[in-house]
Parts: C-alpha cells; sequence; structure tokens
C-alpha cells in the first residue's frame, strides 16, 4: 500500500514537470535546478552568476526553502523576478510547486531561470521539476567524500560546482579523490572549481550557461 | 490516503523507538542521536569523541549512511563495537533499522552509543530512535543562518554544537546572529563551539556528556 501510493505521487511529479517543461520550451527559457547540501553557496553562486550575467540575459530565481525568505530578500536587491516557495516542512521541491511559482513569473521575458532547491543531497534529486538541468553544487568545506556517501546527486547531475576553493589550503580535500569518485559514478559530468568569494572560476560558469543560450 | 499512511509509520516508529529506549535504559546507555547537514563533521567529532573518552567509557557507535562504509571504517579503526546500516536511498534512519543496528551490539558492555545519523537536517530530525538527546552539529562554513532556514532540528535539539570554529576568520560568520537565533527557538539550549581540527572546545563537549554518567 505505501509503495502504491508512493508510485502514485513520483508518476503524478512526472505528469506535472512535462507541463512545466513544455511552458519553459515554449517561453524559450533555460532552467538550472541547482542541488546542494545546506551552506554549500547555492545563493551566493544565484547572486554572483545574475552579477556577471544580468546584463546580457533577462533572470528569474525560484527560491526553495522549508521556512524563511531569508535567501530570496538577498537576491531581490539585485532582480524582479524572485518567487520564494516555502515547502512548510517538505525536505524537497516537487513540479507542483514549481507549476504554481512559475504562474506568478513572466517566464516569456525571461531567458534564464534558476531554481535553488531545498537545502538536501539526497531528497530533492528524485524530483523532477521540468529543468533542463541539474547542478549540483558541493564546496570544498564539506568535504571531499560527499560523491561516495551521496551518489545519487552526482549521478544525476549535468555538471558539478565546486565551491569554496579559497578554503582548499585549510581543508584536507583531495581534488583528485573528489574527481575520481565523481567519474566513476557519471564519466562525462564536467566539474567547474570556484569561488563565489574570490570570483576564481566563475567565468567557467558563466560560459557554460552561456553556451545552451547562443 | 497519503497522510493516513503516514501517520501509521510514524506511530509504528515511535512503537519501535519505545522498545529501542527501553533496551537503552535497561543496559544503562547513554545515546547520542548526531544530526547534521553533510559535511558538518559528524564523524570528526566521534573520532575526537573516542579518544577523550574511551579510556573512561565503553564506546559504541551506530554509521548511518544511503550507501558506504566509509564512515564505519574510520572509526573501527578506534573501537570494536560499530555498525554502519546503509538505509539504501532513504534519507534518514528510522527507530528499526536501529533496532536492527543494536541486536548485534554488546549494548550491556557500553557506557555511550552515538549514533550518526544520515547527513541531513531537515527529515532526521521527526524520527525519534530511541534516544536519550538529539545533537545537533553545524559547522562555521555553512554559514550563521541555519537556525533561520532549518528551523525544526534547531527546535529539537538538546544541545548544539558548532563545529569548525577554527574556520571562524575566513567565513562571515555572525556568532551573536546564529546564537539569537537558537535562543529564538530554543531558548534553553546550549551551545558548544569546537574545532574538531585544532581541538578547541573540545573538553566542554566531553563534559556536557560526562554530566550525564555520573
Amino acid at each position: 500500500m505505501e509503495i502504491e501510493v508512493i508510485e502514485n505521487v513520483m508518476q503524478y511529479n512526472k505528469e506535472e514537470a512535462d507541463v512545466n517543461r513544455s511552458l519553459f520550451k515554449k517561453s524559450n527559457v533555460l532552467v538550472i535546478n541547482l542541488l546542494s547540501a545546506p551552506g554549500a553557496g547555492k545563493t551566493s553562486l544565484i547572486i554572483e552568476t545574475i552579477k556577471m550575467l544580468g546584463n546580457e540575459y533577462k533572470i528569474g530565481v525560484i527560491e526553495g526553502d522549508i521556512s524563511s525568505t531569508h535567501d530570496a530578500q538577498k537576491i531581490k536587491h539585485l532582480i524582479d523576478e524572485v518567487i520564494q516557495i516555502n515547502t512548510g516542512g517538505t525536505c524537497h521541491l516537487n513540479a507542483s510547486m514549481v507549476a504554481h511559482a512559475i504562474s506568478r513569473l513572466n517566464l516569456k521575458n525571461l531567458d534564464i531561470l534558476i531554481i535553488e532547491n531545498v537545502g538536501n543531497l539526497i531528497c530533492p534529486v528524485g524530483f523532477d521539476l521540468g529543468e533542463d538541468f541539474k547542478v549540483v553544487l558541493s564546496s570544498v568545506t564539506e568535504g571531499d567524500d560527499k560523491p561516495v556517501k551521496y551518489p545519487k546527486a552526482f549521478i544525476r547531475a549535468s555538471l558539478v560546482v565546486l565551491n569554496k576553493t579559497d578554503m582548499m589550503a585549510y581543508n584536507d580535500f583531495e581534488y583528485d579523490f573528489f574527481e575520481s569518485k565523481i567519474k566513476e559514478l557519471n564519466p562525462n559530468c564536467p566539474i567547474i572549481k570556484v569561488s563565489c568569494k574570490t570570483g576564481s572560476g566563475l567565468d567557467d560558469w558563466a560560459d557554460w550557461i552561456r553556451a545552451f543560450l547562443k
């Protein structure tokens, strides 16, 4: 019985995600579902992305949190098209929540939509939101073993961004180990090293996005 | 229908947790359910705890992970009583998983049992394992806004341990903000600042545990 309910939930989510996807396609907007553990720097990466690409492209953001508008407030200073989803305890965004959020955005005016998922390396992975790409953000201070311990996120990623590389000198982070474990799980997945604090590597991230907008 | 199933799951978990709790009481073992985001340093804190208290008390550890025995292997060098639970995708430990694990431990020989939950600040919070205390481990490098964004973990905590305080100089972490938000959610919750790397503050953590073992 329980399994049947879960299957129905996932099937329903898939159908809703397909509706979102066709809306995104029709509006010609690139949609990134940004996943990470709490505190890896999703909001910082979004802020830097807006600073770098905001003059070239119209960017919208959906902020997913259990509660609070803490992150949305930071982004609202930079762009108008920001919607906060408060899940009210739920540990991930689903396609239905995103459908509600996009009904309040002017999608046709956007080139890029970044969905900041709830900070959680596990549950959000299974929920298709209709996005073009899942981008997994990891950070040096979390340690180099995250691909070993949370493999599904890395298997499903179209790109891994490694943040806080300015902290490399203060942490026992073996980049070769981190990279080799990702390659075992997802051989063709690119990895971009950035520091949202120093700006290092952010050009590579901006170029990765630009490549899909030409 | 879905809600009913979830309620049944939670009721069943509560019953299993009560069975675990009475076993723990009978065996006179102090049980700590250690919760944090991925990479906050749960395993490091457990290793330091064993080094500090392992000569005074018999310590057992249950390692909860989605997959891998990565963390258990690190601890197996130090103590014999280590059990790895692989949840196979599930985002939290439940009381039934812990019941299976403790059937393989010699509880009567233990003074302290530390359960390292799956790295997730959301889902594990709702699942009673029969423990005496939930301890929430946060880290400086995750940022000072974790209590705002993941309030339930901090509401349910008997103690918050803030790790990676040696990183304070390199992060925009406002301790007063962090503390004030915890006090809003959980006014009597103590906070202990530690660095598992430098050893700073670990004596306070050891003393907090010792106080329940006299």
